[in-house]
């Protein structure tokens, strides 16, 4: 699907050999970025070689479906396989650790998705194993994609070039409402040992990590909640006790002095798919919602007060992140590509050498923030230092 | 201005006197509610008899200006006098409690701006004249003039008529950025013993008064945090301290079993005068704007999920809240008449015998959440019990 | 109400008379802004003299109530009262040439409500009228209100300022919906012997006045639609025909070379009272829709594309028209005070010996457009030269 | 890419193959489509055998990058290979007429993009041929890929489904700017030669075909209007003149008695690709914007009027039109995949031996209407019935 040899594209020996293990809603998103993202970027060739799956059967289906070569079950198998080079983990949060650190000691460039794992204690086994990797020149990368939203990576260039003066507030949350109806089944995201978390890790984590993304910094300080709303759900044989969170909030303090309130829930009915950020500086503001995700809304506070407004910037001009791929200003583009851009930034990192963002150690650090939350929502909200 | 004795009027032997304290900025807004009431609802008559303040020119000329029949400038004068029936209480906060005292004491109906006072030990002391006076058949009302925009009341109606069936979150905030700018100067608000406290006791508190007054409900815990970006801003002699919070978050959770979180910054660069309020309960949810103060949106989650979505109502038809008296629909109203409605349903009140609402003692229950807020803060956002 | 002899304003002999004919509807909005007007702007004073209408009983009632001092039944008796200087005339437009024209004779300031009348040779008679007593110092206006939201003057001074460059496109809609229901009965304003025309004379003609006034230009050249949607509506003795428009469309050439494109619509169900207008030019663009009449998009073209986007200006800056005399930035006011600034402004230039703005030439100049749409209309649409 | 043999999908000896004629914007497009469409939906299995261009060494490119094959650069021998089965036309209008009769009489399936070709009389021959072809089971179909817009496609269920009731008036626009700067260079796209009209052809086009879509009716009488802003542009030796329209203005009378207001421009600052639909009824109104293409707004005009508000739905639910194919609720897709829901349909009306919609007719109706407009246009908008 790519094409070696054209000129600006480095050449290559072979394609990098792809096999991706998982193939549910992430499997199916990164399968999409990763039989698009050569029609639109100029990045080493790759061939989708294997996807990996415990039913052979569906994944044969999946496999077909999604354009990869084969298919297989045993991902220690495919991690071994000397035509694979880049191993891309959608699995489960609970099978990262064990598998990303197996692929990295196989010398595989890895994706990981986020959150990096269920346990602190799993994520930095997992930056172990990737600093080790990258001194042999192994990459990886955790999945944060909104950082691939090219209104986000925009806005943080605005704030990056100053335009925003000092950042004081942050306000972000993350609503969605597929666990607002209380009969909503039982399933293992709703159970604390193979979820982890709920609302939390699920999609505060994206929040967190765009705070710390945005600004550039890190949260030094957080304060929490954790609520679940409807304890317990239908399940196979009578009603289940739900043992994660429906909704979080917290109070984070970053080191640069700027203080970030987050809030994530399950049970938001109509929010469907909402990260709200608003960014308030001492000299511009910021607001996004990613159910607009080809819009970003700026106030540039230095111009006369009576001309100053959000503007609704759409972002899809050429001169965007990402954007002069695609199509002409103001054909936007969807939700997947987040997905495209990561594998493109992944790809031209590992052709360049250079370490992919976000690390393995962003995906700790967002871990850090979320163990300091629940630490914190199990001592009555009393602020950790982190 | 008024008309007695027209048809579903009340007679009454002749006009109610009416003094306002205060002809800053809630004089003001308090002068055109009693200006107009008259002129667009049925209530009692009223005459605008005297307007009191501390300079005898300036009163006299606002006085002229916001149609009061003289000025004075000793307000215990003008409370002892037999033609006052009302007192309207606009003077900063820590003249509260010794106006309010007085008045209701001398047997005058009593309207208090919010907040009700800048310490608990006053609004304590307010609260125990009301409810001698009251036993009198002198009433008394705290002046959270939100509860009288057409939207919230409807907010109101929609959630006590059970259409968002069980209320889980609240998401509110009350964003502000008249001291976004560093170079602004130091004034009375901004120090601690004059104002008591900054964005928390000045919005806030109508942030809290709304998730108590929408719920029907009370904060029973809160967690919080308190924050001062700018920590020092040019008074007359130079430099000055401000003692004040710039900003305050908090998480509350009410005695129902909801969950609020609050926000309030006065530095929120591009935010004129944003309440927001968004409510999601087990069957529907509502988003509101203070800058679009016309408008509600509503989701009603009990349809097909196809046919959903946050509805924008421009909330001026003759069936909503208040609106009989104004334009015919679509013609907005002001921020004004927020005051216009809450003297008349005080002055229906009085015709009735009736407690109007909020009452002291809802002033003195947001004074206790924003003091629990503020003792959280001085602890670690450790969470208070109220 | 106003304050003679302070400080910044005319030492007048004593407050300029006021009577107003009609007290429906625009009776209403207009005496609000007669009662209020000296509470904010430095203008002459004046005194609510006499309310006309046909009813004794209703009007002595609609007096009391808005702030009048007398009622009375005949205008011509009104106008000539030596302590009448101010006619303002909100009765039925079939009315407005016999009533404003003997005003005018008489010697009085004349504010008569669009449209100017119903046909284009009352109009004319009246702009006779008009320039006959201009010269004789006696000052006249037509009542087109919405050249006073503070957001269309701010968006006609941007224009006027040249941030557009070279205004091409405007297009421009008045939608209303309270005609939607066909069971809604038969009025006056349906038929067009007493209306002159339906939505065209009543909505379009305001959204042809934004047209000429934001681009300081005139209508060249039109061409129009007029449909009636529901034919038959319930009388009191049956069926009735209506016999003016539902909705206009229309498409005009100004004379500088811009395009508009007007429709309105009293059967648009769902919009409230919707004239939005879009203007877009060689630099720069605008829209506004009167249903958030505190708002104003701007889109600046002369930066860098990536930046640019509509910006929603909430105009209630200080710096903005009118706003000064009102509310701390971001408290919105209502559409009642289009008519409180007209009254500032009709004031403002009897005071100072002006013609103010919009004149009965403008009126007459709206009217000729509507003729010509009409007459367009009943040549199928074949465009007409002005 | 597909996966034939798998539950639910047709058996089929070899899969389909295809050819696309174009590699520019909407073969890229398209290529998309081509690529992705197997992925997402159960059609018949389909290989990307051959792009056609004119110049060999960039269609190669293009066709490495886009996924196909093989390229070429004769398109006669390409309709002529038996592994050809359907032949996409993205080339340039003027060439529309002659590949797609060739390509239909060589007995393939065809899909042509809009407009349907630059003449009347082109287009005429073009649905003779379609209709010669499709009694031989050739089937056909024009690209009006807005069709497939889900939120579209769902208003359209919703107006089908009487939830408008009768509707009464559509507000059609579609504004772009990337004509706006007068600088901007002359092509092909700005002679009428080539292009055959200019924003009426190319984006107005789009405008009338939804018009007749969502309503099921077609247009009986038109009046228009063109105009040019910027009569020269620089091309390669000096200024040209432009020959085609900037804008276009339309009044159209719908044969169900709908009246429909429709504008496209390409120099309306700020608006990028802003296809706007507003649809209003007796009983119900919609309102989309191409910007926001997973968004509609719908008004429920049955229930209690203090209810009613439009509402912005999101259509992102697996219930919505082809929503079930991609990924969970509030998680966008993008402007492509119009041309995946395009090709999917055209896959299964092929499949099923059924005519695809909209056929060539539906085309030929279209350029009716243009032709139509420009008649009108040139003979001072008088109108024309059809």
């Amino acid at each position: 699907m790519s094409a070696p040899g054209l000129p600006g594209r480095e050449a290559t020996p072979r394609p990098l050999g792809v096999a991706a293990i998982g193939y549910a809603f992430m499997g199916k998103a990164h399968s999409q970025a990763w039989r698009n993202v050569g029609a639109y970027f100029d990045v080493p060739a790759v061939e989708q070689r294997v996807l990996v799956g415990r039913d052979p059967e569906s994944v044969a289906e999946a496999a077909a479906r999604y354009g990869w070569a084969e298919s297989a079950t045993d991902w220690r198998e495919v991690i071994a396989r000397d035509d694979v080079d880049i191993v891309d983990i959608c699995a489960p949060g609970w099978l990262h650790a064990e598998i990303a650190i197996a692929a990295l000691e196989a010398g595989k460039h890895v994706l990981v998705e986020k959150p990096l794992s269920n346990t602190l204690a799993e994520s930095e086994a997992m930056v172990a194993a990737a600093q080790d990797a990258r001194a042999r020149g192994v990459q990886s990368m955790v999945g944060f994609n909104y950082r691939r939203v090219p209104a986000l990576a925009y806005a943080r260039q605005l704030i990056a070039d100053g335009r925003l003066g000092t950042v004081r507030e942050v306000r972000a949350s993350y609503l969605q409402d597929w666990l607002a109806d209380s009969e909503s089944p039982m399933t293992w995201r709703l159970r604390k040992e193979t979820a982890g978390s709920g609302a939390l890790g699920d999609i505060a984590s994206h929040a967190i990590d765009q705070v710390q993304y945005l600004l550039g910094d890190t949260v030094a300080e957080a304060s929490g909640r954790l609520h679940t709303f409807v304890g317990r759900r239908p399940g196979r044989d009578g009603l289940e006790d739900v043992t994660v969170d429906d909704a979080a909030w917290a109070i984070l303090a970053l080191s640069g002095g700027a203080i970030a309130s987050v809030e994530a829930s399950r049970v938001a009915l109509g929010r469907k798919n909402s990260l709200r950020i608003e960014v308030y500086g001492s000299e511009g503001s910021l607001a996004f919602d990613l159910e607009r995700l080809n819009e970003l809304e700026f106030l540039d506070g230095t111009g006369p007060v009576q001309e100053q407004g959000f503007r609704r910037i759409v972002v899809t001009e050429p001169e965007h992140p990402y954007l002069e791929a695609w199509w002409p200003q103001g054909h936007v583009i969807g939700w997947e590509h987040t997905f495209t851009h990561q594998i493109r930034d992944f790809l031209l990192a590992i052709r360049d050498g250079n370490p992919p963002s976000p690390s393995l150690e962003d995906g700790l650090q967002v871990q850090r923030v979320l163990a300091a939350i629940e630490e914190s929502a199990a001592a009555k909200s009393t602020t950790v230092q982190l």
